[in-house]
C-alpha cells in the first residue's frame, strides 16, 4: 500500500481548476498500487482517478501508456480514460512529477478467481489485443528475454542461493534455454504486460474494466497470455487449474484465433512470463529495505510456477484441443 | 497510512447485501487514518465510508461514537451518518471485526490552516458541542489528567530523557501542577477530543464536514477548544498565531457563550492538551517499531506548545477580549 506524494487541498484544486470537470469534492489516496501515488477524486460531475508517476515510471514512456488508455477506451475496451486538460493535454504535472487524471471505473478485483473469471478475462484480453493493433505508437518491452540475465545478475549468484539452494543455477540454465530457443515473429501489438487480478475489474460476474497500463508495450500477443496462464491459473497450494486455462483459451479464441505458430509457443512464452516475475520478485525480494511501505513477494511461488512450465509437452497441457 | 485489513471481493459485497444502499461498485482502501482501516465505498445509490474498527478501538466504546455521529447529523452537524443494515443495526461485522458503513462527506481537509480556517472551525465546533449537549450517552474522557501520569511511567525515565534531555522531570513537574489544578465543574458535554486539521473537511471555504469521533468523549467543551488551540493556531516554525486563536475563539463564542470559569481555565486547559498529546506522541515515538507502516510524530512538537501555554497569563493572551 503506498501514496509517495502528499498533495495538499490547495494543490489539487489549483490542478483541477485546469480541466473542465467540475469543482473537487473530495480526494483520497489509495492505499493498492506499488509503482505510483493514486489518489480517488470526486468532483461535483462525477469520480475519477488521480495518479502521481513516482520515479520507478520513466516520464519518456507515458506519452505511450496515456495514448493506448486513451486508444483502448475509444475502442470499446472498459480502460481507463485519459481526461484532457483545457490545455489538451491528459498529461500534465503535479507536485513537480507527471500526473494525469483519468474516468474511475467500476468494479472489484477478485481476491479468488474462479474459472467463471478466467472466462470472462480470456475474451476481455483477445478484444483487447484486437482494439489494441490498430494503435500507432510502440514501445519494447524493457522486461524481456534480452533483460533477464543482466537481472539475475543484479540479483548476485550468492544472495539468489541464499533465498533456496541451487536456485541461481537453475535459474541460469533457464536462461540459456530461453535465450537459445525464444520466439520471433508472433502476432505482435499492445499488450497489457501485469494483467493480474488486482488490474482486472469485475461487476455482477462480467469484467467491467482493465486498469494500470504502466507495463504495457508492444510484444507477441500470446506472451499475455502466457502472463495470465501464471497469474490466474494456479490455485494457493501451487496446483495448475486446467478448467481455468482452458476457458482463458477458449474464449481467447473465439474473439482472436490463435496461429499454430502462436499455440506452439505458448509453453516457451509461459515459461518466459514465469521467471519475468519471479526475477523481479527476487530482486525486491532481495533489495527491499526492511519495513519498507511495500511488502516484497515470495519469489518462490514463481519458481513452482516456473517448474510446472518446464513440464509442459504442448498447448494441450494447459487445456486447448 | 493503513489499511490492516484485506477485505475481499466477495466479502464485501455480502457484507453490503444486507443493507439497502444498492450494489456494490467498488471498495478502495484509503491510505489516511491510523487506528482504523477505512474503505472508500461507493455503489450505485452513492459514496459511503467502510470502516473496519482495528485493535486499538475498545469494541465497547463502538456504541457511544455510532450513536454520537447518528445523533449529531440529525441535529444539523455536517458529520458522517452510519447506515443501518435491514436488521436495524449499524454497527455490525466483517472479517471479523466491527464494521460500520457512514456517509461519505465531500470537502478536503486543510495542509496549511488559515485564519479563515479557524474562524470556521470555531463556529463549527460550537454548533457541535450545542448539538452534542442533549446526546444521552456518556462516554469518559480515558485520555484525561489521570490517564497522563501512567502514560508517562509507560514511556520511562531513561527513554523519555534520550528524547531530549530533562524532559521526564519537565512533565513530571508539569504534571503535579495540571493534577493540582486541574478544573472540576466546567460546562461539559460530547467533545470531538481530536480535532486536528485532518478531521475536518471544507468545501469553497467553508466547513463541510467534521469526521473521525473515534477519541470522543464526555468531557468540558473548553477542554476540545484546547485542543483546538494546539492543532490550529501554531505556525511551522511553532509560533503562536493570535489572529488564527481570535477568530476561532470569536466565532465560538457567537454560537455558545463562554462562562467565566471557561475563560480562566482555557490556558491550563491548552496545557493539558498539550501534555496529552505530547504523551501520547511520545509513547509512539519510542515504542512503533522501526519500518512500521504508520510513522510516528515527534513529540519535541508538543513540548515547545506545552512551553508557550506554561507562559500564558490569561485567556487575552489567546486574543479574546
Amino acid at each position: 500500500m503506498a501514496v509517495y506524494t502528499d498533495v495538499s487541498d490547495e494543490d489539487v484544486s489549483q490542478f483541477v481548476a485546469d480541466y473542465d470537470i467540475g469543482d473537487v469534492l473530495s480526494c483520497k489516496g489509495i492505499a493498492e498500487g506499488v509503482e505510483n501515488s493514486n489518489f480517488m477524486l470526486t468532483t461535483d460531475q462525477g469520480a475519477f482517478i488521480l495518479t502521481l508517476y513516482e520515479k520507478r515510471v520513466d516520464p519518456k514512456d507515458l506519452p505511450f501508456f496515456i495514448g493506448l488508455m486513451e486508444h483502448l477506451a475509444k475502442n470499446g475496451i472498459p480502460s481507463p480514460t485519459p481526461v484532457h486538460a483545457r490545455d489538451g493535454e491528459a498529461l500534465r504535472t503535479l507536485c513537480d512529477k507527471p500526473a494525469a487524471i483519468v474516468t474511475f471505473l467500476p468494479g472489484l478485483w477478485p481476491k479468488r478467481a474462479t474459472s467463471e473469471h478466467c472466462r470472462e478475462l480470456g475474451e476481455g484480453l483477445a478484444r483487447m489485443h484486437v482494439a489494441g493493433s490498430t494503435f500507432e505508437m510502440s514501445r519494447p518491452n524493457g522486461l524481456s528475454v534480452d533483460a533477464w540475465r543482466p537481472l539475475l545478475e543484479s540479483s548476485g549468484k550468492d544472495a539468489t542461493n541464499g533465498v533456496s539452494a541451487g536456485l541461481y543455477d537453475m535459474l541460469s540454465d533457464e536462461l540459456t534455454y530461453l535465450e537459445e530457443h525464444w520466439p520471433a515473429g508472433l502476432p505482435s501489438g499492445a499488450i497489457h504486460a501485469d494483467l493480474f487480478p488486482d488490474n482486472v475489474f469485475f461487476r455482477d460476474g462480467h469484467l467491467s474494466g482493465l486498469i494500470d497500463f504502466y507495463f504495457a508495450c508492444t510484444d507477441a500477443f500470446a506472451y499475455d497470455l502466457g502472463i495470465c496462464l501464471n497469474a490466474w491459473c494456479f490455485e494457493q497450494d501451487g496446483s495448475f487449474n486446467i478448467t481455468k486455462a482452458r476457458r482463458m483459451l477458449a474464449t481467447y479464441r473465439v474473439e482472436r484465433g490463435f496461429s499454430q505458430e502462436e499455440l506452439d509457443a505458448l509453453p516457451i512464452l509461459a515459461r518466459g512470463a514465469a521467471i519475468r516475475f519471479l526475477l523481479t520478485r527476487l530482486y525486491d525480494w532481495l533489495n527491499t529495505p526492511e519495513g519498507a511501505l511495500v511488502v516484497p513477494k515470495d519469489p518462490m511461488e514463481y519458481v513452482h510456477k516456473l517448474r510446472f512450465h518446464q513440464g509442459v509437452k504442448s498447448v494441450g497441457d494447459y487445456g486447448l484441443d
